[in-house]
């Protein structure tokens, strides 16, 4: 016969903090801190009713098994003799919670009913042990007010007439009364107001639920019990566990506590305190506490709470006494008891207490929840404190709480009462405000002027880039998480909101609608970037400038991780804010970057020619135009690596993205390739491409025109050499993107080769130590990795365009439907932040045990958008990759994330062992068996 | 020590028919019909100096092995023990002819010297022998000009100077000769004329090759061998070999045969025969023969040969004397070793025979080529004579040959004498002439008058469809083999040419230019579209018309296939067709086609009116008007497959394929919305998309519009309801395309399943037996195959998008590189055209494997273009799959394929399993040794 209840209390407990599948998350703490030999904390006794009673309760059509009824009572007993009360005893009478209390923490799901206990024979009783009439027909209302809504009604399965439930019912009836004596609060009416209110609460019960409130006790509490249970298959119970993932099954246990009072007169108290700060990880005790309350009184702040001792004294309460003034004895034991638990409990702990009549009660502990700073703070103290490992460390603080860390935030009281606008896709994180933009030229104007302003567009192309870069931050109407404005913003950790439909712009008249309202040039604007929010008016924002503690924390997860952490990065300035990020490498330098934004025109011009040129002979005078500008943007990155290796893309755009659509850049184009603007036209028109993604781009474009990879490989190699006869150590990379097969890499390495030769040779030196590798970004080349890998020295992941070709989904257009997907459930987050483990990583796998069985120890990384994303991170860890490269702004991330992947694949390889271990004692034992026969 | 030489003739052979890796194709040949107990054929006795001479020659600078001197000698005196005549003898004397003979045929790419033996001192007896000095003198200058060139020359690796070699001075020499003599043809010189010429000849290689002609027998003999020898290393035999995957170290034998003279007087004789008709397969013994000739006589045209009985006359022969008459006895006994050879090789035979004064020699035989026709009627008249087993017949008919039954080709002389304008994409078999229509319009119009038009365009689209239909055939300048034209055309069977990029289209002008001509609308174009070439005029065409025995063949294919083939069809009337060329289903109607061509104006009104509509129920409205089309189009198609199983797939294509571009039909579809122009353009502008193949397509419109799944579901189970009480039988599968995950065919399932209730009870029946699958054309979904079965009942793969995605070739731009890749052998095919085994296929596989694992005995198809192409539709047996779809006009072949591919692998799954039984032998061997210890 299974044990269906667990008592707690007076030094000793039944059950242990690890029995939370039987006991629940509740039960289990309680018996924890009750029991453990090292704690036998002061807590409330009472007795868990365990989850298996709730699932026999549901198998039994909703009775109980037969031995409960005396478990029960026994077990009250003993918690009356533990309390010196007794329950329904009218002349000392112990009153009791029944609180629910699953598995997994299900707030505000189910029920909790309070003072049950309280009858006409038990009330007289407690007024003359207590001398408090108020508080007893106070403690009175209240029971009858939740039993009536939880008990009698919900759990009764009683559908309220016109959607006015019995609770709403008695409020207004207390309400009336309220206004009768013209008094606004609750705590105006008297005793006789409360007992009054009983009475016409018992009776409109009756009146409408046709049944007499229950006036014994054992009757109550039953009742609670059975809600209790009833609230586990509540509609809002069953919507929380579908989508939360919580099985059905596990079903609740309910927890019978007596009660302690914190409001029965000035010797009582009741307070919630934490063993650290949990705002900024402060190493103190803080806390803070109200004299003669009750918790909910602390939470619904109606009185301003006194700190518990110095450190816990703010702007708000530094004139209040404190606990540690005002008892000082109650302080100590409350100070021992949260140092013990912190230290048992190896985390910051967040309690409550009650102070019942000079008697301190622990009503809860738990793990403490707390903000970025905090948690980055709290970890890297307690590894000092040897509190903690390293390895636990980096699993305290969470990538979105390091990332509150690294970007501005809107201040918390200013944005709660902000009005929301609009929301979008949270494509750059932090905060920013400012007027409007519509234009880059307006944003740059803006800049030059000193003023913040939002670059506000439809969506952006490769001609805004230098608006964005000027913006405090940038909004766009369309576009997904990875569209050009994304891409640009996050790559410079820039707050972004893309994809925001209810914004309507209106560039030409310098308007922007959201929804009836219309703002202009004047008007600002506010972005919660890293959720996606647009408010209106100039917030105020906290600065969450650079942390010390956090350079500390991230060197504790760099001796964790095995990842090795690299950045995308274009200009020497990103490679220079990589390398202070923490980036051991460029995992991406994109050539064609230099063809945007700040100093590309001349660049770009020549770009353009070679893009128009019609003959090979054309195409070289143009090539050899821009090859000092592709030398000198590779040189400017790798002497900024200073011999962190630097992998360099091969030219990956279809050429027609940089084809100049205004007038003027056409004729200059057109002019200096002496040919008419017609012409042009006509060879721009040959350019156009019905699926540009899928079209003539990356090797494709070398393959075509080898001239092209010769002079990006000629560029490398002089520039090595140049670095090289300089006394600078070079490890240049070349990668070639868009493969799909491998003799693509085969035809452009004899090119490259070439080059090689002929550069050493003119540069006379002996050896520049390159290495030749791939993209892997299309589905063919993952599949056949092996073919690939017998050219290619390293792989790179472009795991952007590995989804975009795994889904069929093309980024540019996945808005229109991808928002569907997700509304049905149909896909339930966005492929192209966080990579498809599934599907694509089943690619990406593929692709990696192709290529390391046939070139073994292969390097092999990822550039895509997912090398900055913790899921995304965790995924290349466990499928074996040398590195991640992300944007610089993403590093921090990245190193917390590959730590906690190490972590994670360590725990798991434990759990692993564990389960195969018995399995092959079995094989042994049938094998034993065969031979004796 | 191996043998290196092996003899022939005399009614025995040291070799075999099966030793052609050793002695050559020739050799064996040889060996087999000289020495094969049952043929025993009088062959001219001989020897063949095997392959691995070959190889010592090359691995030993150019020597041979020490015994080969003397293993040659002894094998030419058996030689003329048999012949009774001496190799270099005065009186009367043997002569020889050297050629090579490698593995496999590589024809006209080595050396071949006649008459080798003749010198000053055998001359005067065979003059004697022979009594004719002119035949003596004329076989003596072909020995100088043959030897000259090819030993003298080319294999002594002289360079000649100003690229005339010896063979054309000497030519010149012999044109002067006719000059003087005032005579054109080489017959009319006579014995001293060819005397003079082979001293001048002498003459002058002595003076440009600085050396004389050799003038003893063995001296020839041992130049022709190492000729031969060194021919297989010619530029021409090395470069054959590269295109034709030839290893080089096969190496090549040396045939040394007894020279048969067909020109020594009137009872000699020389011709050519085959067992069977080569021209219509007529099962009776065909060939021609001329009087008192070299073979090459016959080869060369100068005299019309003569039909060697009357099943071989013709118009031009008819009235020679056969050789049934004419020789008789000699007749007979060719006759029946032709016989005897045919039964021997179970196969046509290509027989070349020489009689030399009244004996009857046989030069060669092999299996004989054949055209299309008569391959067919071959294959079934050799199953019927029990002479081939069906397998062996279905092997004997390649696809290419079947399609000429398939299609009207040009007539053979025409062809040959036509000039070639452009060379394009044969992207619809079969040909066509007629004049040129620029427009779709002037097609129609062209059609409707009964004049046959080529419709050329830039580019074909939707809007041309009826001006395709209307055409004879289509020529377009751009476009891939799977461009909009290229797969309308093969749809319908029609002749096609695409991607032909030297035509120059002017429409408005009506002006085709091809290089410097110019065409207009009274010109001629004639088109072979299985070989992609326009010719200029108006050919003659030959109609293949519908062969009698193809029916029977095709019978034979499948008894022998064991794949299912079904159509691509999408009206009644390829529906119909489909079922006449034997479709056993319909496996893929695209709901979309209605909306093309014929009749379409109306369901296209509404269908763009569901586009443009803005909300659910302007939607639902348009939905209605379109519902009674798409029921009907659906209906009739099911009814033409009268029980058949019909796969209907959802609609497919982003809906901005559909927008009208005329401004009459832009305001016609506003005005019955109710909207403005500036709405409409509004609306169509945020349907466009950048990537529309990766956009909001196939069932992701089902996902965001469930009324248009809903509409389809409908429709389909309304007809089959209304079929099924009108006491027919219908198989309708319910296909969504563009499947990436489980969740969409679970969603789309749910409104089906839900219509599917409603219709059962609105029309009062019990059941519709429907089944419910997937395309599988995007990569995730074959990735997650497992997955999908679980919801989806069938699996039809499309490889068209498949590849796309797989490659990243876009279809609509892959022409912009994709010669690139062909020209610079970076792939070596059309992975549109034939399906990517290694990297496509990958996938393929991985999805069958997945899908039938979760699902056992799933039914599995491709319904992609590959569904028609023989490589493709054998990997889709090897892979396991159910059935091929293609569109009607493939079906023949996709019988023939199929059959073709069951052949094969039974086939190599023998010789698998016979692999597979060694090694195991050895590891019991293993196991063995073990047990002993």
């Amino acid at each position: 016969m299974p044990k269906y209840v667990y008592l707690f209390g007076g030094g000793k407990a039944d059950g242990n903090g690890s029995m939370r599948n039987l006991l629940g998350g509740k039960g289990a703490n309680l018996a924890e801190m009750a029991g453990n030999k090292d704690l036998k904390l002061p807590v409330p006794p009472g007795f868990t009713i365990t989850t298996e009673v709730c699932t026999y309760y549901y198998e039994h059509k909703k009775t109980y098994p037969k031995e409960l009824k005396k478990d029960v009572e026994t077990a009250m007993a003993k918690t009356e003799k533990i309390m010196g009360k007794k329950f329904g005893d009218p002349k000392n009478p112990l009153l009791v919670s029944v609180r629910s209390g699953a598995r997994s923490s299900m707030p505000g799901m189910m029920e909790t009913i309070l003072n049950v206990g309280l009858t006409s024979k038990t009330i007289p009783g407690l007024i003359e042990k207590t001398n408090n009439p108020r508080f007893v027909y106070d403690a009175y209302r209240r029971l009858i007010m939740m039993y009536s809504d939880v008990v009698m009604e919900k759990a009764a399965g009683i559908e309220p007439k016109d959607d006015e439930g019995i609770r709403k019912q008695l409020e207004r009836i207390m309400a009336d009364r309220k206004k009768e004596k013209g008094v606004t609060s609750d705590t105006d009416l008297d005793a006789d107001d409360l007992k009054y209110l009983a009475q016409a609460f018992k009776d409109r019960i009756k009146e409408v639920l046709q049944k007499d409130f229950p006036d014994d006790a054992y009757a109550q509490l039953w009742g609670a019990i059975s809600a209790v249970f009833a609230s586990w298959n509540g509609k809002r119970a069953i919507a929380y566990r579908k989508i939360e993932g919580i099985p059905d099954a596990w079903g609740t246990a309910v927890n019978v506590q007596a009660m302690a009072f914190g409001n029965m007169g000035q010797d009582c108290a009741t307070g919630v305190a934490f063993s650290r700060n949990p705002g900024n990880g402060d190493p103190h005790f803080y806390g803070e506490y109200l004299v003669n309350a009750q918790g909910e009184d602390v939470v619904a702040g109606i009185r301003t709470p006194a700190p518990i001792n110095s450190s816990s004294k703010s702007e708000h309460n530094k004139g209040e006494e404190t606990l540690e003034e005002f008892m000082p004895k109650i302080y100590k034991e409350l100070f021992a008891i949260q140092k013990k638990l912190e230290k048992h409990y190896h985390d910051m702990q967040d309690i409550e207490f009650t102070i019942e009549n000079g008697k301190l009660w622990m009503l809860q502990c738990r793990n403490g929840k707390r903000n970025g700073p905090a948690a980055v703070r709290m970890a890297v103290d307690m590894v000092k404190e040897k509190l903690i490992t390293k390895e636990e460390a980096v699993m305290r603080v969470t990538p979105s709480q390091l990332d509150e860390l690294l970007h501005p935030v809107i201040e918390k009281a200013s944005e709660q009462a902000a009005t929301i606008l609009a929301k979008g896709l949270p494509a750059g994180p932090g905060a920013a405000c400012g007027t409007i933009a519509f234009s880059s030229e307006d944003a740059i104007n803006a800049n030059a002027e000193g003023k913040k302003v939002i670059l506000v567009r439809e969506e952006t192309n490769p001609e805004d880039v230098e608006g964005m870069r000027a913006a405090a931050a940038v909004l766009t109407a369309r576009g997904g998480m990875t569209s050009h404005a994304a891409l640009v913003a996050r790559g410079w950790g820039k707050c972004c909101i893309v994809g925001c439909a209810a914004v309507h712009v209106n560039s030409e008249e310098k308007t922007l609608k959201i929804g009836d309202k219309t703002f202009g040039v004047n008007d600002w604007l506010t972005l919660n970037g890293t959720k996606g929010i647009v408010y209106e008016g100039k917030l105020q924002m906290a600065d969450a400038s650079e942390n010390a503690v956090l350079a500390e924390f991230l060197k504790i997860c760099d001796k964790v991780r095995i990842l090795k952490i690299r950045a995308n990065a274009d200009t020497a300035a990103d490679a220079k804010k990589a390398k202070e990020f923490g980036a051991e490498g460029i995992g991406l330098f994109r050539t064609e970057h230099m063809f945007y934004g700040e100093n590309s025109e001349k660049p770009l011009f020549a770009l353009r020619k070679m893009i128009i040129s019609n003959t090979t002979d054309e195409r070289k005078a143009a090539l050899d135009e821009l090859f000092p500008f592709v030398k000198a943007a590779i040189k400017e990155a790798v002497e900024a690596m200073d011999g962190f290796p630097v992998t360099i893309r091969f030219l990956d755009p279809p050429l027609h993205e940089f084809i100049p659509r205004e007038q003027s850049a056409k004729e200059e184009v057109a002019k200096s390739l002496g040919i008419s603007i017609e012409e042009f036209d006509k060879r721009a028109e040959k350019l156009h491409e019905t699926n540009p993604m899928m079209g003539h781009r990356g090797v494709r474009l070398g393959i075509t025109y080898p001239e092209i990879t010769e002079m990006q490989a000629r560029a490398i190699f002089e520039l090595s050499a140049e670095l090289l006869k300089a006394g600078k150590k070079v490890v240049p990379e070349i990668m070639i993107p868009v493969t799909c097969c491998k003799e693509e890499l085969v035809n452009q390495k004899a090119i490259i080769d070439r080059v090689y030769k002929e550069v050493l040779k003119a540069q006379n030196i002996k050896k520049i130590s390159y290495s030749y590798g791939t993209m892997i970004e299309i589905p063919r080349a993952a599949l056949l990795a092996d073919q690939m890998a017998e050219v290619a020295e390293f792989f790179s992941f472009g795991t952007n365009d590995l989804t975009q070709l795994s889904f069929g989904f093309s980024r540019d257009d996945v808005g229109s439907f991808l928002k569907d997907y997700q509304e049905k459930k149909i896909i339930d987050f966005d492929p192209f932040q966080t990579i498809d483990a599934a599907g694509v990583g089943k690619l990406v796998d593929i692709g990696v045990k192709l290529g390391r069985g046939a070139r073994p120890g292969m390097k092999i990384g990822i550039c895509g958008e997912h090398g900055g994303d913790p899921k995304s991170i965790e995924f290349c860890h466990n499928v074996g990759m040398t590195y991640v490269s992300c944007s610089p702004f993403r590093i921090p991330i990245a190193r917390l994330s590959a730590a906690q992947a190490a972590v994670n694949s360590a725990k798991n390889q434990k759990t692993a062992a564990k389960k195969v271990k018995a399995p092959a004692k079995t094989a042994v034992k049938v094998k034993a068996k065969t031979k004796k026969k």
